[in-house]
């Protein structure tokens, strides 16, 4: 009998994840969310099953989650950890990609009391782009350098911003405010968001600008690297307006006195940039990721490199960001379903892609799905 | 005896006007203001009289006005024309350096009426420019164009707007944000502000951006020229930032919601950019303006073409566009004292202008007082 699987969130990576679960098949595939216009949406897209129900509250998710064999999270943010330890506590193995700016390794006791395995920031970055940091580190006897590059674009450039977000404003501009953390010689250093701007090419895309943002999370703690970083790209002056706007307070979450009411300037900023950075039905999406793992092993210094250029996909009508965002957690979700993922535990990716096969095997049905990563191992 | 004068405001331009009246002698000088703070510091550092009156009401601006033989306006915009009005009502002679959106020779037949004369937008630009352009105009028989570049700065450039403000922001995005009107071809052609950027240099101040604003104000219909434009300058990068503000919809009046408050993002944004706008005390300017007229007379194209580079002065701890705003203003006064300006009716500077001798009058005043004027024909 098949075994049923239910996604939390149905938005555009949930409805994406949901669509790969039936197609390929062996699932009995449920979708829940509160909101009944996106439910119909799924339904008649994907043919997935749907439940609606408000999963705001831990005791909600619960309930729910019981009902099902498998759970994949993909609800925003503000939602991350307590439904992920909801899920844990109703003792269900699961995949998640939902962003938490808490360590998901803090409820490890937790699944490990419950027996049961999660695989968390299981996206494209943290998410694949975690497995190839594993994957490489695993491949070199002494890991020098860590470098992650990667962006989700607009394919059509628009002035001013040039940037369309596959979600909330706020929620990105989070990002440009966050101070990020890098390991330099051995040390954890804080440094500006959007600061050290680099131009790097890629075939078919031209020239991004890559600036640091807190994008590494839990390989801090995981990978024994003395170097490491991870850098978001956007097309070249996108990150010096951000700066500006920065710079002027308007990303600021302190109010202020603005004629007699008191104002969030980040409110406003995102109600203003809501509409100008939000995705048009159809319009393309282009996702970029490069990934460097340089050691040595046997005297042999090695940089293992791993490309990744996609775009939409105008047949299924997924843009790029859903798709390299759900492919590898419905992958993963196989993996665990089929009993190959190690456990109990809470994982983060790149603790499975120091396994020799996991990666390859995330990256083959990444290809089956038309999304190509190239990889190669260059002298450095 | 000595003639009185009342100024009426006692801001930056306005103790500047003060001190140069009292320190020049031939008269009794008031300053008039609503601010017993600003009317303190002006008799400190002047030794003019000054009169606490508020002057928001043309009522109350009569009854002032008609105590004293001759009026300066220099109150903010909104006060512009009710002010001129009272003024001209009361029958009293006056010099004007106020902005305003009307068109103030609408009141000529009052001053008419009143037998008195009213020299407005008498400060550098509009003012000293447009004493350029009359008297350029007379220069030529036939007049191909005229052009206006004017700048106020701080000398110090700060990242990321490399400006500051000699009055409120919210009037200074203001002239970002109306459409601009220019003489082209014969005809009035409209043109967004900030548009058309082009780069000029100045020696000792550097490559400046110059970009459409609405400056031409009643040379549009004083002065018969098929081609005319005014155009503000600015550090580079300066109008490009704005243009982004401006599209991002930051500069519009217009109420949004947010958070539940109606908020226009014109009044968030001055607000945020108020203190960093604002000169500090003893912080440098610079203004910055040429102008050039062309024609034809007798055959010969001739370019006329005058250059002021003005700076802070440390000494008086003036502001430069205090003083170029300030002193052409008590130049013509001056001339009015001593009835050497045609009446009565209301007029714009290049009405005078075109007459010999008045703009080298205020250019040999400016020059006494340390602001250098240079002026070269040459062959078109």
């Amino acid at each position: 009998m098949a075994q049923s699987v239910v996604i939390l969130g149905g938005g555009m990576i949930g409805s994406a994840m949901a669509l790969d679960l039936v197609q390929g098949g062996g699932f009995d595939v449920t979708v829940a969310d509160v909101r009944t216009d996106v439910l119909s949406r799924v339904a008649s897209r994907t043919g997935a099953r749907t439940r609606q129900a408000d999963l705001s509250t831990p005791a909600a998710v619960r309930e729910l989650v019981g009902a099902y064999d498998l759970v994949i999270g993909a609800l925003p943010s503000q939602f991350g950890y307590r439904t992920l330890q909801a899920i844990l506590e109703a003792g269900r193995n699961c995949v998640d990609i939902s962003f938490m700016p808490q360590e998901a390794t803090d409820l490890d006791g937790l699944a490990r009391e419950k027996g049961v395995t999660a695989v968390v920031d299981c996206g494209v970055a943290p998410g694949v782009s975690n497995l190839m940091v594993g994957r490489g580190a695993a491949l070199v006897d002494t890991c020098e350098a860590v470098e992650i590059y990667v962006g989700g674009l607009p394919q059509e450039r628009r002035w001013p911003f040039e940037y369309k977000a596959g979600f909330s404003p706020g929620d990105v501009i989070e990002e440009y405010v966050r101070p990020s953390r890098f390991v330099e010689n051995g040390k954890v250093v804080v440094k500006e968001a959007l600061s050290e701007p680099e131009l790097l090419d890629f075939p078919g895309v031209g020239t991004l600008e890559a600036f640091n943002t807190d994008g590494l999370r839990s390989l801090i703690h995981t990978i024994r690297c003395p170097n490491m970083k991870e850098k978001t790209m956007r097309y070249p002056g996108h990150a010096g307006l951000m700066k500006v706007l920065r710079e002027t307070g308007l990303f600021s979450q302190e109010p202020i006195e603005v004629k007699g009411a008191r104002v969030k300037p980040l409110d406003l900023m995102s109600a203003l940039l809501f509409p100008k950075w939000t995705f048009a039905e159809g319009e393309g999406d282009v996702t970029v990721m490069r990934v460097s793992v340089t050691g040595t092993r046997g005297g042999q210094r090695t940089r293992h490199v791993w490309d990744l250029v996609d775009r939409y996909d105008p047949e299924s009508g997924l843009r790029s960001m859903s798709r390299t965002t759900g492919f590898p957690a419905t992958a993963m979700l196989r993996e665990l379903a089929a009993g190959r993922i190690p456990g109990p535990g809470v994982f983060p990716p790149e603790i499975l892609g120091a396994r020799e096969g996991v990666l390859d095997h995330v990256i083959g049905e990444l290809k089956k799905r038309g999304v190509r990563i190239d990889y190669r191992a260059e002298a450095a």
